[in-house]
């Protein structure tokens, strides 16, 4: 398969690196030296166990070198989305299918403005990985991939999932996938995010019970939302379920913790503006979520002010 | 006037101080040793200017002592009421006023548990002070009090307003107490625990367009709950107020950013708390301040953490 990856941070390399193994694969970034350095270096993945593994996709700065693909795969930040999606628009309007694994809900709003829906998958995956430096990551988190169609069928994605699969990424198709994508975003846009908030371990959150109320009112929500969607969740059975998961990995840290802290944008927008955004088209109301995605904007704002 | 003034902190020794020029006064605090001290030493007062004044109320830890009082004074933070109460219960009993000027609204549903609600006052300041050391403060804000009754006509209490103007401070009765209090909450309940939360200038809230979205979402739901509650502010009219207000002072902090960045408790339960309360009594929703209430709580319990 021709592979178009638009998007190398932690996640496009760990995914570009391990699919170069058997598909042809072009990682496309926005800085020349860096993809320069991947060329000439290769792809560095650091495994728990200490393994190291170098790989050799292609990588570029200009997009309109690629010429060819049969499917791109999107894993930028969501708000860069819109601009790496122009950069790739050759590709997709020649046929390629369209895939994304970002974190949050609703991205088939915005990659359908790109490619015909029946051209999309969307997934969720609990692969995890966290930069070391610029070519290299360290794989932290192993488990399955999901992936379905945003319209029709799955089925037609096998190759897709095969794909995957034939690199080491244990990938299934799944017509629940948008359910899955709501189940995800439970823990997301409710313990993670109040985690980053606090600036404080996730278990904390479950401990304190003000910290845990909040969880509560947000995980709510979420509910409301994702059955007003078609998912019916019920409330109290994932209340139960965050507070183990909680519980279970009490020291965990969190990506909106560490872009916080490190006074960088969060990607509260698709997180808990997803609930938000599904909210209001399904005419479910989210207090609590709208405040917090107007408090993590503020806080992100601090780091601009003079 | 025989005044019992229970919360030696730094408007009690403001008032406590200046009060006694007329007055006998007694600070009835915990600390033996401080209480001691401001016998010993008296109270210094540093006023803006730099000049230095020293009061000599009496000071005791022991309220027993106390054995006779026209009015009790309550200074006390809101959490520490109910104690302070029982400690003056037998001045209570015996027929002496209540009054507090504490911040937030609905203290006089504590109180009114302490005395009859026909001798309770209830007021506001803009006078303000912080603490240099265990018996000095300085006196940082000038401005009117106002002072009003729980039930029936204020007038029956002008010999308080009198005893508080000839002691050097404005001091106005009001049939609109309450209303003033609730204007005052505007502030405290908005952008000041905002500035708190964001550990930023409140200036900061007016200039950073999430944080004054949200803003303006507690600034409505308080306007929502005093209207209810028979006080009715125009929304929009006090958003404006409170945009200038911030303008003019940017630099400003406020009691709940000092106390959140000193790892001390908040007084949001009396401030955002007492518009969740009053909502609730009611019948108005206020999702965003019960958020912003469990948020600085969470906040608070961050040191508790091992």
């Amino acid at each position: 398969m021709k592979i178009a990856l638009a998007g190398p941070g932690a996640m496009g390399l760990l995914f570009g690196g391990y699919l170069s193994q058997k598909h042809e694969v072009t990682l496309i970034g926005r800085n020349q030296e860096r993809m320069e350095r991947i060329r000439t270096e290769g792809v560095r993945i650091r495994e728990a166990d200490g393994a190291e593994r170098i790989f050799h996709p292609y990588a570029t700065a200009e997009p309109g070198q690629v010429t060819e693909a049969d499917l791109v795969l999107l894993f930028v930040k969501a708000g860069d989305s819109r601009a790496a999606l122009e950069s790739v628009r050759h590709l997709l309007d020649a046929g390629a299918l369209l895939m994304t694994l970002q974190n949050g809900a609703g991205h088939e709003q915005v990659l359908s403005q790109y490619a015909a829906r029946e051209r999309i998958l969307i997934g969720t995956t609990n692969q995890g990985s966290y930069r070391l430096d610029e070519v290299s990551v360290c794989h932290s988190g192993l488990g399955d991939t999901f992936v379905g169609a945003v319209s029709g069928d799955a089925e037609r994605f096998a190759p897709v999932a095969e794909a995957f699969r034939e690199c080491g990424f244990p990938c299934e198709l799944s017509s629940q996938v948008k359910g899955m994508i709501w189940n995800k975003l439970m823990i997301n846009a409710s313990s993670s995010v109040l985690s980053g908030i606090l600036q404080m371990p996730q278990g904390y959150v479950a401990e304190n019970e003000a910290a845990w109320s909040m969880a509560r009112k947000l995980i709510r929500e979420i509910c409301a939302v994702a059955s007003a969607d078609g998912y019916p969740f019920s409330a109290e059975e994932q209340i139960e379920r965050i507070r183990k998961h909680l519980q279970n990995a009490p020291g965990g840290y969190t990506s909106v913790y560490a872009d916080l802290k490190a006074g960088r944008r969060t990607e509260v927008s698709v997180i808990n503006g997803a609930v938000v955004e599904n909210g209001r088209r399904l005419g479910v109301e989210t207090p609590a979520h709208e405040l917090i995605v107007e408090l993590v904007h503020a806080m992100e704002g601090r780091n601009c002010h003079g």
